[in-house]
This record gives C-alpha cells, structure tokens and sequence, in this order.
C-alpha cells in the first residue's frame, strides 16, 4: 500500500524555517511534497496569479520530502502542485505552514497560510494550517510538535468534513502548551495606522502599522481567549461564503423587496 | 447635512471602464472618493501589502469624484484611503467594480473586487461589490445602472446587517436583465488546468487555464443559475469564516476526542 501523499505549502517562502520544523515533525507519516513560493507573501490571502507565467524550481530533498519553489502565491502552490507534474495522483492531504506569526482572529482572512489551506479544501482535500504566534524567523516551534502529529495523523484516518478545513494556531508562551481547544475565530479588527514616511525626492510613502484589536476580550471560547491562556486553538473554517442565514433576514427586507421589482433601462 | 461619504475600490486598475462607468452611475448619490491599483490586480482575494512601501498618486477628478491610485492591492485601497488622509470620516459606503469578468460561484474566493469589499465590511461600513459577467475592457457595462443605483440607494437608507456584504453580478446577456434574486453561491471549482510553455532559455513555465465547473447544474436557488437565465444574482457573504454548526460536529468528533486529551513534550 502506497504512504498517504501530503502536500506542503507555506507563505513564508521556501527557505523558511517553519515549513522546515513541519517537515521535520510529520516526514515519517506520509509521501511529501512541498512546493513554496519562492519569496515570504505573508498577507497574500488566496490570491492567484490570473496573467502571469509561473515557474517552480526544484530545490532538492529535505527528509526525504521532495521541495519545490515558484513565483506565484500560496493558492498557487497548492494549484500548481496538483495541475502539472509534481503530484502523480489527488493528495491524500494539504499542510499549510508552519506560519511565522499568529492566523488568529480575523487574520484568517488574509493570511496565505490559510489561503493555501482553503485551496486544498476547495478541491475536496482535508486541509490544515498551522501557525505558532511568534513571526520572528528565529522562532522556536518545538512546541507544536505533538499537536501537529496529533491533528495530521487525525485527519488521515477521520478525513474532515466536506467544505471545511482547520485552521491551528499555537502560543509562543513560556511554558509550552499542554492541550487544545475546539474554538471560533474572535471578532475584532486592526487599527490599521500606516506610518507615513518622505522619500528622498520628497514623495510620500505608507507603510502599514497598526495593532490587532480584540472586540470580545470578556468571550471565553474564542482563538484569542485560548491563545492567552497558554492552549492551541482549533478553529473550524468554512470555505462556503454565503450568509445562509441571511438570504432573508430582517434587516435585509428592502434587498428582497428589490428582487420583485421590474427593472426598466430607459 | 453633508452628502453620504461613498468609498470606491477596483481590482482592474484605476484606468479600467468599469470603475468609470460605475462613477457615472451614482455620482449624484455622495460624496465619492476613488482610490483604485495602479495596475490590474484579478484574482488579488483580500491579500494587503504588509511590508512594502505604498504611494498614492492623485488623478485628478472625474465627474465630481476624486480620484487616487496605489501600487497596493484591492484590500490596501480600501485601509488606505480610510487611515490615511484621503477622507475626512468614516464612510457612509464602500463599493468596488464595476468588475470585468464573474465573481459569481467560487470566484468570491478569490475576487479581489469582493477583497475590497469585505474589507469595508471588516470595518462595519455597509459594502457591495459589483461585477459584469464580461471580462473584456470593450464591455459594455450599461446594463448594470438600475441595479447598481437601486442597490446603493438601498443600502445607504438601510445600512446592513453587521458582517454581511453584498456580491451582485450582472449578466452579460443579450437582453439586459429586468430583476435580481437573493441567492447563494454555487458550489463547483475551477478545472485548473495550467497551459505549460517553454521560454527561449528551455525552461519551463505555466499559465493559468481552466473552466469553471458548476457541481450543481440543477439547483435554482444558485448564483449560476439566475445568471444563467438572464437575472442579477446577489449573494449575501459572510466575513466570518468560522464554520459555527461545525464546532463539533459528528465527523469532527476525533478532534473534540483529541481536545480533552493533555499532551507532553519530549
């Protein structure tokens, strides 16, 4: 019986130390391949590239895990991958990571780990990103070892639910973390500033600053609670984007009153 | 009383049609200000420039309107006209197209247009993005004014359920369409096919092919499906990506199962 074959993608880039650390910890559990992009694209959400030509390049072996890099996006990665050569059959399943930062909260939404992560999930793969909350290059991931053996080897043999990948994030706290939590992404916003800076020419420049801003600091089942208190968060991320709930609501009366109107084009 | 504040955003560029011919629709609706890419960013999803350097140059006015460019993303436009010095409050309204080519079905995922989009909506300003189902420059967008205003009216009267923009696309059909429907996205993926070449040097690379695949030909509560009978769809999107009834649900039951376990580190 053929190994299961895991796919590998990052937004960290090739030479990363975290897709690196994930290889290390999951290399005996299945065939892996890992092709990334060739620069960091950290905040490349699922971006793809439409237009552009996009080449990979082999770059050897790492535990015996086949590396590649490109040009293109995380999405790519997990697109490309699939569509020509490296993979000779559908993967068994898509590790994203692990990130150098926190994809907590409403990070989710632009983070290419979990871009990458819902790629693989749109092609019925079960997929998952990792992230460890310390974005240094120097980071430490010893302790997502046993979680990320723990949910790779789940998800190999319970499979995950149609549409839905997981989305894993680990403290960088000062005792490692001893257990998860099954959790929903908080709510809240960055501030977003953008430092502005002049040019030599005397032109202006942004560049984006800001701090991430937890609206529910009281809620107790959220990504950010358990993050705080020393535990993994597990959440559950939902690749369909329709408002079921909201196709008719209250609130949203006028719109369904707009849809039995006729049109006229004068 | 001051005109309602309506911030507009493309993925097509600043000097696309669409964005025009947007302006010409509601310019007598608000206050507008235009910050748009400098270049086309298709398939940007809700990706952000996180640690370049960003410009914004003035373009001058059209209709009454003010209009900026920036090498960032569709997403960037949007934090960056807000927190930098282009407007002088919060928005009344965000609105992003008018795009050329679908974001109907999975597109979403990855429409920069709905990037923008959202991104109003992570900031609780009611947002819609709006698409033509005709991704040529020479489209003829004329078609779109009734739903557009209709739609902008609506939603400055109204406002918007908190975490739900607005995807509405339009089709490009022979006879312009007369009514809209509240619908939800259509399940299907992409064939992804990528086209490989060789360049001059002997090395390969690849372009982006593909088809989309409709995986629910007979459902007609679907976005496809209006627009396939000549009918504007618009699909409430959510911005939370939790996949709340999934928290533990019964295939997930092995992860709930590995969530009251403690794990050690050796």
């Amino acid at each position: 019986m053929k190994k299961p074959l895991i796919l590998i993608a990052n937004d960290d880039g090739i030479t990363a130390p975290g897709v690196h650390r994930l290889i290390d910890f999951i290399h005996d559990l299945g065939e892996i391949v890992c092709l990334c992009p060739d620069s960091p694209r950290s905040g490349g959400s699922m971006a793809l590239t439409v237009n552009g030509a996009l080449r990979v390049k082999d770059c050897g072996e790492y535990m015996g895990a086949r590396m590649y890099s490109t040009n293109g996006t995380p999405t790519d990665c997990v697109k490309l991958a699939w569509h020509t050569v490296l993979l000779d059959r559908k993967p068994d399943l898509v590790v994203t990571g692990i990130n150098h930062g926190s994809n907590a909260a409403i990070n989710v939404l632009y983070s290419g780990t979990m871009g990458a992560a819902q790629e693989g999930c749109a092609f019925g793969v079960p997929s998952v990103g990792f992230s460890l909350t310390d974005h240094s290059m120097r980071a430490d991931f010893s302790a997502c070892r046993p979680f990320v053996r723990a949910i790779v080897s789940g998800m190999l043999s319970h499979g995950m639910p149609e549409g839905i990948c997981l989305n894993v994030n680990i403290p960088d706290s000062v005792q490692p973390p001893v257990c998860m939590r099954l959790v929903r992404a908080c709510r809240g916003n960055w501030s977003d500033e953008y430092k502005q800076y002049t040019d030599p020419a005397g032109h202006a420049f942004y560049m984006l600053a800001g701090a991430l801003i937890n609206a529910e600091p009281d809620s107790t089942d959220t990504d950010l609670h358990v993050l705080s208190q020393g535990e993994v968060s597990v959440v559950p991320v939902r690749l369909d984007r329709t408002a079921d709930d909201a196709t008719a609501p209250r609130e949203l009366q006028w719109l369904a009153e707009l849809c039995k109107e006729t049109f006229s084009h004068e």
